[in-house]
């Protein structure tokens, strides 16, 4: 953990025990400090020292014992290896599995570890709906006739100022509100390539950029992608110097399987490398605002000197799933990307828009932001917690710091999708490694949506879950 | 015009005097039999015989003169002249041309003759408003983040029932909910083709159906079109056995540009055809409610034993445009339709969705419909009146029985594009006619919006428009 001479006093504090748990001088079990000692040696307030340990405490790396102290905590299950694909492009041929593996074969679903959503508890749905109302009040009749395929106006202003408060300057005219950020990401893609063509993607990666892929007729380049820091920058050299690769569709940030997080070094070395190329970079960053603590990572857009980024962004996964309003801010492609809009469904549903422009304007966004993210946070480490309960001791599992998914590899010989089958019987949905694959591999690995307030059912789910992973040992 | 047993009485007497106008019996100028004259003679009420002789000034067949009587009307323009495309399959290269032409070049439009929408003050916006706040309230939490891509099942259901008054059965399960129509269409040609497949089109056609085509790598199949009674069929067949196209996209009901209606026999003979030849029929129908008068046309899919009629409806024409809610009831390609809108946007947006749903449910849908149609014909018998004070005498025009659109031909070496150049300059949009061709034909037609009600300003703008067009006068 990099220590950072401007982060408050409690963040020095807890990164520089982070790293003397890292490099080993602290050992699982030791008992560290007490807050009255640390207060001491280091001349600063119990405060700070409180906050230090309960931050060291939500990224799992000490415990508390009731009146007995803080202690390092055992030392977590390593990270999933590392998949090495081939790098050779191939047509891609996953979208029937995940269709079927999307569907719930007719069983009810009580514990949905394969939701590709947060709980919908997690969201102010009643706020939503007075947007809803008083953002149609704000509406001009001449809005609903005149063809608007950029959006809502006062929304891309919005999601601009929002950008602005990262540092980039974008204008609310290369902002093209689309049916959630999936239209925008196959708009961005179909606009970039034509049939044939090489993509390089991550691997694992999210199964809809599979899909698009498949039906658009293009071949996939899968990008060794470590599950902390994301994709291979070696790699993606050497794979764009071979294959000359129309586009790469990359999620920079808490990947959708994996969860990892490019450091914003690398996110600057990749946009460089892209650049040398000329090669336009879909930045698929969907869970953006979604990290446990700390500032919002930025996005690789923000490295880019010639608009050729198209970040697309999002309110399904952090506002509003259902209203289905996400973004591309499209730089040099914006106008293109616009037709490209048009011309496929003229525009976006106007009240949807409405509504999140009127909640936004209205300032309770950041506040319900830091609610999501504490609850995802402490839901992931129940998760985790679980885990280590029930699965096998040789489990694998990530421990991104942002986002709502795990992923889990199970000891060798394990079949997610058998797995799958007899979870689905039970009522407990999860989502198969295959999915995540161009040709179907992760056959032992499966992501487990963590966005769901832990309760007993959903821990007894979790078990069952164990047992059925162990009843499969082969 | 046919005559009905079945009608009701005012409408046989007036469908038989339309005839003897129709056979010259009686010619312009002619004096009808005054109301006393013709109730003695028919043995019918007065009522039933002021009830016909207005529903034949509404259709512009008779005028009345003050204290005078009732008159036959001058002789209406002749129609357009019908287009002989070459029938050759052939690459489409329009889209550029569209939409620099749907651009308004920084001008602000005071007469939106060129809009593709009726006038927002036709639809009932306060009404709406109350239903997207009531219909966010009827809502479940869950249904915001499990994935519905077929859409809200109330209005599926509401959808069918609308199906099924005029004698269709069709499961709500067939129905898919799409971001407009406009995305059912792209995604069901999607579905249909591979690139370079040839697709049969009407010519003039709808331009954003030559852009799907274009943006697809798909070859145009102009079928010879005409201005009262839609696509040829002997043509449609001769070019079938030609060139084996993979699909048809046609409107059968009220035809964007040219308002055309196909009678129910010939949309019964249309899919007799199809259906031995094992293509399958996108039938976009979005105007299909939006009848002058008399009972809704009855869609081509009426009469299919195969499910092979994919067909577009849509509420952004009738109810609510930018709420952007459409449909397919997609017969046998509905599974397969909504795999590619789960993977090409995911869902609709739910609160459009639910507004619709919730606004159907409350029964004033019709009584609205009623007073929109009403409002469309008095507007399009208002705008010919227009065009034939104002437009050289030598104009042809259209004189649909539904929809908002007027197809002009000016006479011989008159040029849309610059007539559009020249209006636009003046706030006036219009469409030109190399819009809905594949090559950019139909150089001396254009296309009028008679959605908006008829006021003093337009006359004006109508009248600037005639001047403009006798300036080219080449």
């Amino acid at each position: 953990m990099k220590q950072d001479a401007a982060a408050p006093r409690y963040r020095q504090l807890a990164d520089e025990i982070a790293g003397l748990i890292g490099s080993g001088a602290l050992r699982p079990g030791d008992r560290l400090p007490s807050v009255r000692q640390t207060r001491a040696s280091r001349g600063c307030s119990a405060a700070t020292v409180f906050q230090a340990y309960y931050l060291l405490e939500s990224r799992g790396l000490i415990r508390a014992a009731e009146r007995s102290g803080y202690f390092v905590a055992p030392k977590p299950a390593p990270l999933p290896t590392r998949a090495e694909p081939s790098g050779e492009p191939q047509a891609v041929a996953v979208s029937e599995l995940v269709f079927q593996l999307l569907g719930t074969g007719g069983h009810e679903i009580h514990a949905p570890f394969g939701s590709a959503f947060p709980s919908p508890a997690l969201f102010p749905l009643e706020k939503l709906r007075r947007a809803l109302s008083s953002g149609s009040r704000h509406m001009s009749p001449a809005q609903l006739t005149s063809q608007l395929p950029g959006g809502d106006d006062e929304l891309r202003h919005q999601i601009a100022r929002r950008y602005l408060r990262l540092g980039l300057a974008i204008d609310p005219e290369e902002i093209v509100l689309c049916n959630g950020a999936l239209e925008g990401l196959n708009l961005a893609l179909q606009l970039l390539t034509r049939p044939g063509d090489a993509v390089l993607i991550e691997s694992p990666g999210f199964y809809a950029a599979l899909q698009a892929l498949e039906r658009l007729g293009l071949r996939a380049i899968e990008l060794p992608t470590d599950p902390a820091e994301g994709a291979d920058l070696e790699a993606l050299a050497t794979l764009i110097e071979r294959h000359r690769p129309k586009a790469c569709w990359l999620m920079t940030s808490f990947q959708n399987p994996l969860g990892g997080l490019m450091p914003s070094d690398k996110k600057r070395a990749l946009v460089a490398l892209l650049e040398r190329h000329d090669i336009a970079l879909i930045e698929d960053d969907v869970y953006a605002e979604l990290q446990h603590e700390g500032p919002a990572p930025l996005p690789a857009k923000a490295f880019e000197t010639r608009g050729a980024v198209l970040h697309c962004g999002s309110f399904s996964k952090s506002l509003a799933p259902g209203y289905r309003v996400g973004w591309v801010a499209a730089g040099r492609y914006a106008p293109a990307l616009l037709r490209a809009k048009l011309s496929l469904s003229l525009s976006g549903s106007w009240p949807a828009q409405a509504a999140l422009a009127q909640y936004l304007q209205g300032g309770e966004y950041d506040r319900h932001l830091r609610a999501l993210r504490r609850a995802l946070a402490t839901q992931q480490r129940a998760m985790l917690a679980a885990i280590e309960r029930h699965f096998p001791p040789d489990t694998r599992v990530t421990r991104p710091s942002g986002g709502y998914f795990l992923w889990v590899e199970l000891p060798e010989g394990h079949d997610s999708l058998a797995l799958h089958a007899a979870a689905l019987a039970e009522g407990i949905s999860l989502a198969p490694g295959p999915m995540f694959s161009a040709r179907g591999d992760f056959r032992r690995c499966l992501r487990l949506n963590c966005g769901q307030p832990w309760t007993p059912p959903l821990e007894r789910a979790l078990a069952r879950l164990g047992e059925l992973i162990r009843s499969q040992r082969p």
